[in-house]
Order: structure tokens, then sequence, then C-alpha cells
């Protein structure tokens, strides 16, 4: 990048530039998503949304949020105000001539498997996610060796407030699992975790708690694929995921990667190098949409590890009361005994197999389990940061 | 986001689409900053760079990089390939219709003001800034409270490997500034501070450190506008940074905020929440490009609390050695006992006023220096990587 022309064009332009002069529409101000220093995108009072984005050449643009065309002016501005939106967080793009394309002024996330912009609406009176002056934990970039996947991996860590100065305290963990197109990414950046958590712990409504969010292998959807050198996509040989189905709950090997990983790679990981209580009833996983539906898959195999389980928003993967947790669901005392947390949500605009029905079907089953559904809202990040804010409220309480 | 459309949507198509039928130009491999999964853009064994975008209903579409107008197929892709490209990172960006966007196949960085796509060129035989299977450091987002804000600021903090396990140990920090249009994502994410760290601690070349990683308020160039309530910039209060001429190092307040914030705040909080040495022989502070000009701005005010510097490719801001640092600087002894370390920079493919000439007026003048020129970079990350290679083995080193 040359900055220095930068700095040169930006000393002759100064601040005495057109931005002085402009009057923005009453009553809106630049979403917290904005790149610095970005005016647009605005969000009013009944969070409207207003675009307003330069493109002379183009001959149509448009927005997916709220599916909006934007109007070309003389002055080669294309503004635009999509309808009043669900408060939190939206991905979205800009559509310029039929191209599909993050908008430059906002900040990206990644998300539908590629670069999305993302916009984050207020709530009236909401604020459990927000940045308060509370005492903050962090989130760290942990690299490790994987022996599963023969690489470094990355996970983002959230170590609770205090976490550096108590140096003998242990602390319980909750494995942390993105949805399809996402990656580790997610929970920290779109679900803002750790101010969740920070914001829990300082009230003393939940315990403190180290999470972990890793790259659950379905960025993609269904997994890396196999290449050869050249790049060339591989069948993929038989029996080895992703498998077709898995993502209904009827392929044995969907994730078989990233469940043998958590197991052999990640937990062993976590538990060596950072001050955890390396057992089952201190340790939790949940996972949102797909990554509810691999929460389900890795704590049935694995409830010897999880004693907690967290299922946000996943209308897949269900295993069925008669043989689901390897025949346990089928014996209720046994599995409530075993199972601490059992926690079920999703959005109240979402289907009813997303979450309701599975609640149902387990309080019929004399299944012990925890039902949040998010008023007003559908398969998104406000439904999972509620969900979360209710969960982690549940966990590691005796 | 319909993550469930998109499972209903990948169930069908599965794996079994165009993808694993397309040919790809023969050598070429997909660059390592691309979004998981995406075959382009690709680079080839003479760093050239190929694109294959797909807009059919664009009428021109072109790429910043190498400056590569890209050529319409029949079936809607848009394709060219780069000329060969010096190694590392660089910034790039799409320009469809004539309006400038990310590449929705990319990663996005933020720079130049603004979101943009990032290409890693890889280099021959340099591997000094890869992830390699060494003791690891983390990279923790740290929040802590600022005065001089009156708001909850957000630093990236680099700790070294083995900190969380000795736990008396405690050690030296650099203060690491990005450049104009960049932020405090910079130096850890185009900039691999974290892996050079590794590396270099590694083989025993570098004294094991914290790195700081803040915002130094130049993400628009000029700090933050003031703002009235409906967004509209107001005039700043006369002596108020940011002044117009301040990168030339002539307007004494021109980053105001960001200097009384890392004295007040941030070395404080620094040096509260993490096991520092705290004095000025184990601290240093080292910026590029326009956060060098930073760096003299800080340190000739402060060196009260840094005996080392680093200024990486600045061309701005040196204060002369007649009245620099506060006289200092015609005082060669007596500098030279108090400044530990005085690091100058540059690219060879730079104007030599970027430190050349600055080393050599400091050589002239009796300054001790030591003076490094990365072999035919520009104003660009792999000078900055090779030039804290180079800094980092000379600091803290009894």
């Amino acid at each position: 990048m040359k900055n220095l022309l930068l700095v040169v064009l930006l000393i002759s332009i100064g601040t005495g530039g057109i931005a002085q002069e402009t009057v923005f529409p009453e009553g809106t101000k630049p979403a917290s998503t904005n790149i610095p220093g970005a005016d647009y995108p605005r969000i009013d009072s009944l969070s409207r949304v207003y675009f307003r984005f330069r493109a002379p050449e183009a001959t149509s643009v448009s927005v997916s949020l709220g599916n909006v065309a934007l109007t070309k002016g003389e002055d080669g501005f294309w503004t635009g105000i999509a309808k009043p939106q669900d408060p939190g967080f939206h991905y979205y793009s800009l559509k310029i001539n039929g191209v599909e394309v993050a908008d430059p002024l906002s900040e990206t996330f990644y998300g539908a498997s590629k670069v999305m912009s993302g916009i984050e609406i207020p709530e009236r009176g909401v604020d459990f996610y927000d940045v308060k002056n509370v005492p903050h934990g962090e989130v760290r970039s942990f690299w490790y060796w994987s022996k599963t996947f023969g690489e470094t991996r990355h996970a983002y860590i959230y170590t609770p407030p205090g976490y550096d100065r108590d140096k003998k305290k242990r602390y319980p963990v909750l494995y942390l699992q993105h949805g399809m197109g996402e990656d580790r990414r997610a929970w920290p950046n779109q679900g803002r975790t750790n101010f969740i958590l920070d914001n829990l712990i300082a009230e003393g409504k939940a315990k403190p708690m180290i999470v972990v969010m890793e790259d659950g292998g379905i960025a993609r959807g269904f997994g890396t694929p196999i290449r050869d050198k050249s790049g060339k996509i591989l069948p993929r040989p038989e029996g080895q995921g992703p498998g077709r189905r898995g993502g209904q709950g009827q392929g044995p090997n969907f994730w078989d990667e990233f469940t043998e990983t958590i197991i052999t790679d990640i937990i062993p990981a976590i538990d060596e190098h950072f001050r955890t209580i390396p057992n089952r009833e201190n340790r939790a996983i949940a996972g949102l949409s797909l990554g509810g539906t691999q929460t389900y898959q890795i704590s049935q195999a694995n409830l010897d590890k999880f004693a907690n389980i967290g299922i946000l928003s996943a209308p897949f993967g269900f295993p069925g009361v008669e043989t689901g947790y390897n025949g346990l669901l089928a014996k209720p005392d046994e599995f409530n005994k075993q199972v601490k947390v059992f926690f079920i949500s999703m959005g109240s605009k979402e289907g009813p197999n997303t979450g309701r029905t599975i609640h149902e079907t387990l309080d019929k089953a004399g299944i012990h389990n925890v039902y949040f559904e998010a008023p007003g809202t559908a398969h998104e990040f406000q439904t999972w940061r509620k969900s979360l804010y209710h969960f982690a409220q549940l966990l590691f309480q005796n």
C-alpha cells in the first residue's frame, strides 16, 4: 500500500472537504459496525437502515438487507432505506451490477462461506452484550498442535476477568461451536461472547468460565474437500466424510475429523495450557445451527467428557428418544443423573422443529431440559446471544 | 442469515457440482489468504497472480493488484493474470463497473482507511513469519478503561510462549504502532508479529517479550473527527489536534490524544495486568510509516519511558539533530547513554528519505543507530516484517 501517497493526498485535502457540509437524515446514527469514520449505513429510531453509496458508473445497486434496490442520484450516489430490521447482528451484502460483494463502508465478517458485511441494529433496553465499564476477560488467539490434522490449529479462548490474578484458581470450560458457513471468529465477533460473559460475571449471574471457540470444519458446509496438488477436488474415499446426508443426522461420518480433534487434540491442549477443572461436570459443549447438530453428535458419543449440553437452533441431528445418546434417552432417570444441563433454544420466528418440538419431545420422555425461546428473532445471532445469556447462567452452578 | 436454506441447498447440490471438473492453470496454488475453499486467486512459481471471478452482468472488472483489467468469458467469468508480484502481503481491491470493493474470495483486512482484500505472495526461502511447530505465544484481545478517551479500549497483546507457565517471570514490552489508514489489527494480521516472535524466541534469537498493538488513532489519517449528535463533522476547537501539517512533524498537537493515552492509560494498564519489567530499559516503542512518525513524537517527549526506539519507513517526523529529543541529538554522548537501541529501516524500493538519509544524518552526528534496508521491497508489510525480525533481535539483550 502506498501510505505515502495517502499522506500527501490527505494533507492537501485536509478535513475541509465535502463531508463537513453533509446533512444526515434526522434522528439517524452511523451503525456501530461501520468502519472508522464511515457515515453510512445509518440507523434511525425505528431501526430502518439508510444506505448511501457512491457508484457513478454502476447501472444497478441493491442491498440484501431488507432487499432494497438503491436509487441513483445525479451526484453518482445510490441511496435507499431498508424497512425496520430485527435487532441484533445481521449479515448483508451489496449487489453491484449483479455481483454480490461486501459493503466497503462496513466491517466484514466471515459468514455464509464468504466475506460478508455485518450490521448491528440496537435493541432498545437490551444491553447484556454491550461493552460496559466492568472487569473484562480476554479473548486469546491460541495456537496448538493437532495430531488429527497434522497442523498447527488456532482457537479463540475467552478467559474470565481475574484469570491472571489468582494463579491457583481453576475454571470450568464451555466449548462453543459456530454455524455452517462460519468459523471460529463467529462467536467472539458476531456473538459478542466475551462481553456477554463479562457482564454476567460482573453481576454474579454466571460462574467465571473459560470458553473455547474453535473451527468446526463447516465453513464450507460439508468439510474441506480433498484436492490433488493442482488443487482439483478429488472424490472422497468411500466411508470418509463429509457424508451427503449428515446434516440430517443420518450419516455416521459427517464431521468425523472435527469430532476426533475435539476429543483427541483440543480438550487435552486446553486442559494442558489453561487452568481448567478437567472433568465432565465442569465441561460443557454447545453450538448454534449446524454447530448444534455437531453438539448432538459429539456429546452423545462422549458423555464421559461432557455433562452439560446446549443446542441452539438446530433442526437437524436430534438423535431421537428411542436410541439417542446410546439408548440413554430411553432411560430418563439415568440420563438425568448423568447430564446436568440439557439446554434447547430457538428464536420465536423459527420453525418449531428448530427447538420447541425437540424440547416437547424430551419433556414427554421425562428428560430434564431447559427450553428458551428468544422473542421475535429468527435464525440469527440475536437468538444465539440471548441463548448464551440464559445457558451460561445455568452452567457449573454447583 | 438463513443457514437452514443453505443446508437444504447444499444437500441438494452436494459436492457433485462443476467445481470437480475445473482444471486449474498448471503450477498454480490458491493463495493462503483465500477464504476457506476458494480456488482463486491463485499464484504460480513466478509470483504471478491468477484471478477468476463470476460477474455475468458487469461490464468492466479490474484488479488493483498489478492493475489488471479482467476479460469476460462467455461463461460470465472474468479472468486475468497479474504480472509477478513482490513477495509478502499486499492490499488489493476489485473494481466492478467503477466501484472499488473487496474481492469476495479473499480474506479482508483493514487498510487504506477501508475494508480491503489481502493477498500473501510467498517468498522463496523465507519462512521467518510462517506458522511452525514451535512453542506459540498468544495474541490476546485486552480491554481496559481509558481515562483519556472516557471509554473501554481494545488492544492486541502478544504474550510469549510459556507466559502462563512460569508465573513469576516478568517480561520487557514492545509498543508497536501501525500505519495510516490501519488500526490495531494490522501488526497481528498483516504483520504476523506473533509468528515472527515465536520463531525468533524458539531459535533463541530474541528475548521473550510482550508486544502491545494498539490503535494509534490514525485509521482515517488525521484522527477521529469531532461530530455533533446528528453525526455532522464539527470544526476542531483551536489548538486541538489533528493539526493539518502534523504529518510533517511540524504540528505540536497532531496525535495529542494518542500520545496522552499511551502514557496515561495504556502503559499503566499493561504494567498492571501483565507481568512486565516496568522500566525504560525494558520498554521499546516502534512504528511503521505514520506510526514511525508517532514513535518520534512519543519517544522524544517521553525518553524517561522508552530506552529503545524503532522507526520503520517513516519519511516524516524526524525531529532534526539540532533540536530533536529535547536537544539530546546534539549531545551524542548523552543520547547514546540514554537510548539503548535506535533502529531505522526502510525497503530498498522506497525513497532514501524514508530511512537511509535519516540513518546517515544520525551517523554523521555521532548518534548510535542500527540501519536495516529490506532488499527489493517497497512501502509494505514485507519491509516491516523483516524490520521487526531484525529489530526484535536487538532488543532487551542485557
